[in-house]
């Protein structure tokens, strides 16, 4: 992380501005810094003292507003809450010059690409969509590590408007982290990540919501074990971001929330008539699908 | 794990029967040895190989029948699907000694109870009801180690039928074991279990479900992330011990869905008028409460 580029090297390696120097984008920048596919690394941020703690630890080289990272960046990723998005991109469209290639990191693609057609208008080629599927309990530029990416999957939704060197350009740097990228349209991927990112959220929340208003919340809590720790882990995110999510995937999440709904009308239909057999088989079929998923995710 | 009892103490402790030589049996009978708490060490158990198995490890000296732990041991512990206790406690019963004390492991309590009178008859008062808070992924002798209990919370609900000299004889096995016993009604504990255990993998397996049974379950298991993974992980556990729990703890886990349902409808809806403000309090409400939870569990 604090190796610096071959003097030689810098000529042609991109400047790369993040904004929002999290997990997310501080992860982005601290892969990219030690496979030295960047010179310089430019952070924008509102914290002080989070951009302060980035320096510190070398995630970046110089804190800086979006106006000047708008000017100075050859690549600019955005690593914020999806709500930022327009807002960010009109404060950055004055500056951009016309090789700069914007890409995000957000969780939803159809609201974003909406935002970004809004701010950037006629320069709407130079954004090219992301979303790196991965993530951690922590935050802030302290959990940032060049591993974040490594062997997870990054998906593109790159459009029409995209050159070809556009797309590479992105995808390479996201190679570069270790990451591998796949492609699809906005809509079909927000519609997966209503499924399997969204909605466990909006469940897991709903969740402990409901014990923690419960009229005995503390004896309960007090004998909840490892299977509540699991199940509930993502509820204890940023409720901004994911407020900023369920916004701005709202049909889809909708819509897989109705389908949710319908396994759980059979589920506790089965158990209020208490066929055993039912209820071993939708168990079953549930615990060999996700023995099977954590066999080959890598991820546990 | 290997260490043997010095001679002169031999005839003072107890020899423990474990039934079922799992996580959760092969655990506190390692731990009591461990502790110097108990003699000789017997397993009960179907599977010829585990049972072997459990032998190698030093869990247990001698794999025995029903029968022959009912007639040796002082203290014999259940570590079953729930469903199982009563014709368990049947096949114990005739050979059973004055002394000898029975505990149990089960996750359900009301229903338990219900079997043992069914079971023991005049003998109920020999059986004291008990509920270790504390599990793992992973199953089998093999998994079992001297610490799962330490610093857990087991619940005992002791029946009016209970000795005070039986009730003191469990707990100070689980404290040998470094738990830390509470007591409470056998309703309560069904009521609390159903809302922080059975309810969490009820959804988690009801979600599952949904996710691998949609038409493009592979493009959705290809974008799971970390919080899938969390969210998920308790619904690869058993088929046949779930289905049993969820039997029989019916009634406290249907009432408490019907809550969770409720908690459900006011945030979809909430979602559906995209309502912000609500949305950032409800999950902001649950955030906290989870965070605070972590914080003070001692689970993360």
């Amino acid at each position: 992380m604090q190796e610096q580029p071959q003097p030689g090297q810098s000529v042609q390696l991109p400047v790369l501005a993040v904004v929002g120097v999290g997990l997310i984008g501080g992860s982005f920048a601290a892969a990219l810094r030690r496979a030295r596919a960047v010179s310089r690394v430019l952070g924008v941020g509102r914290n002080r003292q989070s951009m302060q703690q980035a320096i510190s630890l070398g995630l970046i080289d110089a804190a800086v507003s979006l106006e000047q990272a708008s000017w100075e960046a050859d690549i600019i990723m955005l690593a914020l809450p999806v709500g930022m998005t327009q807002s960010v991109l009109e404060a950055l469209r004055p500056g951009l010059r016309d090789n700069t290639i914007i890409t995000d990191a957000g969780s939803t693609k159809v609201s974003v690409v909406e935002a970004a057609r809004a701010a950037l208008g006629d320069r709407i080629s130079q954004f090219v969509p992301g979303h790196p599927i991965a993530g951690a309990e922590k935050s802030g530029p302290e959990a940032a590590t060049t591993d974040l990416y490594h062997g997870r999957t990054v998906v593109l939704t790159p459009l029409d408007e995209n050159s070809v060197d556009a797309r590479l350009r992105v995808t390479r740097l996201w190679e570069a982290c270790g990451a591998r990228v796949i492609v699809m349209e906005p809509e079909t991927h927000d519609i997966v990540l209503a499924s399997v990112s969204h909605v466990p959220h909006f469940l897991s929340s709903v969740f402990m919501w409901q014990v923690a208003t419960a009229h005995n919340a503390d004896l309960r809590l007090e004998l909840a074990g490892s299977g509540f720790r699991d199940f509930t882990r993502i509820a204890a995110g940023s409720p901004e971001m994911w407020r900023d999510i369920f916004l701005a995937n709202r049909d889809a999440i909708l819509s897989e929330i109705s389908e949710v709904r319908k396994a759980l009308d059979t589920a506790e239909q089965a158990l209020l008539t208490a066929d055993g057999a039912q209820l071993h088989d939708f168990l079953e079929r549930a615990a060999l699908a996700r023995r099977f998923w954590g066999s080959r995710s890598g991820l546990k």
